[in-house]
């Protein structure tokens, strides 16, 4: 038995390709005093990896080339010497894109595979899910009754952002490409509308979507969509920035036109990220369990098989051809 | 005697000309029962001016065509049937571009001009006084050490958030137009630096003068100052933005190019104008009044004499031309 890792090889100037990453055999590590090992079930897959890849400052370090590539990952322990993990529990840990890892506990987390699916701890019960709580909560604060507008609406973020809005008694509309992830938006995710950004019309589509205007836009993608939210934003409305998918290639797509509408409608926008707000996950990752165990939030996943695979399902989803939480099965 | 009126004679499109505006005489008006009458000293012109000219969505109504321009003003109770006011007493009304004017009491407020000059109250002890006080207190949120950026620095509500901002400990930056005015801001307001956009350089200049990098940037220009500051903001910084004079003419001058800086730098930005924050105003006049009294404040003005200079006064105000605070002499 051997480990394979998928190492970056080196950066994209613009599109991520393949032949940035390289698949490598390893040995199994082995566990030192402190230590244990994981075997990886699923790995994650997440647009902030992309800057991970770059050089340029971002709001973590980045990826270094030749190591094995950064991730998240859920498996079970096969060997510790950790007073706080043993063999045959579960977790979740940063090992990266791999499929043997060992961790020291940093960043590690156990997980119960029997009270929700294994995967949903890298998705609704996990970063991707206590992005969407962390926005919608702290940043965009929807009232009841208030209109909420949440781009990437079929994927990991964005479905768990919409679905919290409506528990919170707004109308959730999100944005997405393509009917097929409309539809699932609307009819399984419960949204109340769906907006098409692929099908033209994108600003008549969303004025229509959103008759009162918009109180709160959940934003994981800048660009065009963003450009377009602007013109509909509500008198004190509210922004959360939680991602810029359209424009990780190039940085220039994400020139915001309409910067009027900032003060002409006194919006107020926050970037932010996840790990900036380390005190909330508790609060939220409890919260989410329970409602994800309830069935009262629903998730998608698309899932490649087989380590090698990765890279190919990454470029994937930096187009936007994933349909909900995109993983890589790993055994 | 005859009153004199400047009345919104048509809209712009683009660049204010005096042909948007129109003088007339008119009888002066006399006090019906709650009402007063008042003779305007000062005339306040302000850039805020510029939205009310355009029919288009502001954050207030436009001005109405055919009628007197809409403004603020300080003068003297000349005739009173009001019960709060008596002839004598010296008065801030939205009496707008006219020598004499009527009030409900509305909107009005009593001034002492033994304690502060007339003119201030248009000024640091007025709204633009109040919108420095409220963008850095309640969204810039400075603390002691930090690094404030204020644009159109020589003016007078940059001109106080920048006093302000020094009074709290914060090393403080002006942006302003010439050498002239850069000088003023840190020899006679006590600026840290300024930096002339005018000269050029304006990046490395920025960066030269704010070498720990930006933390709260209080805008009143946007556009290219903007855009430039923020290639310089520190992670978790604040932009209260408060005006976009540079774009009044021409909304595509503010587009924004460098946006993912508000994600990297998990920015949190905020549109507002003063009279989002009513509750504000009376303790922030109170703090202002008395630093101004006491002289740890200071300010300077640009004084056009007569109402029918008012409109040139004003085109040269949304040119820059002005040096602090502009004004129209009444009387």
């Amino acid at each position: 038995m051997k480990n394979k890792k998928i190492l970056l090889a080196a950066r994209p100037r613009g599109a991520v390709e393949e032949s940035h990453f390289r698949l490598v055999e390893a040995e199994i590590p082995r566990a030192d005093d402190g230590e244990f090992v994981v075997r990886n079930h699923f790995l994650s897959l997440d647009p902030y990896m992309r800057g991970r890849m770059d050089e340029s400052k971002s709001y973590a370090a980045s990826a270094v080339v030749g190591e094995v590539m950064v991730g998240t990952a859920v498996g079970e322990v096969i060997e510790s010497n950790h007073p706080k993990f043993k063999a045959g529990d579960f977790v979740e840990t940063r090992t990266g894109w791999q499929l043997y890892g060992k961790s020291n506990g940093g960043g590690a987390r156990k997980i119960d595979p029997n009270y929700v699916p294994l995967s949903a701890y890298l998705g609704a019960v996990g970063m991707p899910g206590v992005t969407a709580w962390i926005g919608l909560n702290e940043h965009g604060k929807p009232k009841a009754g208030e209109t909420v507008v949440v781009s990437a609406a079929s994927g990991a973020v964005g479905g768990t952002a919409g679905q919290l809005a409506k528990l919170k008694g707004c109308r959730a509309v999100g944005v997405a490409g393509g009917r097929a992830k409309c539809d699932y938006v609307v009819n399984e995710l419960g949204f109340d509308a769906c907006v098409d950004y692929k099908a033209g019309n994108l600003d008549a589509n969303l004025k229509a979507a959103c008759p009162k205007g918009i109180d709160v836009y959940f934003d994981n993608v800048g660009g065009p969509v963003l450009n377009a939210v602007l013109g509909h934003m509500n008198a004190f409305s509210r922004i959360a920035l939680c991602g810029q998918i359209s424009g990780y290639d190039d940085p220039d797509a994400l020139a915001v036109k309409n910067f009027r509408a900032f003060l002409v409608n006194r919006i107020n926008l926050r970037g932010f990220i996840c790990s900036d707000h380390l005190e909330l996950w508790k609060p939220a990752l409890t919260e989410l369990g329970q409602l994800l165990h309830d069935g009262k939030i629903k998730y998608r996943e698309s899932i490649a098989e087989g380590l090698e695979n990765a890279p190919a399902a990454f470029i994937g989803l930096l187009k936007g051809k994933n349909f909900g939480k995109q993983l890589v099965k790993l055994i």
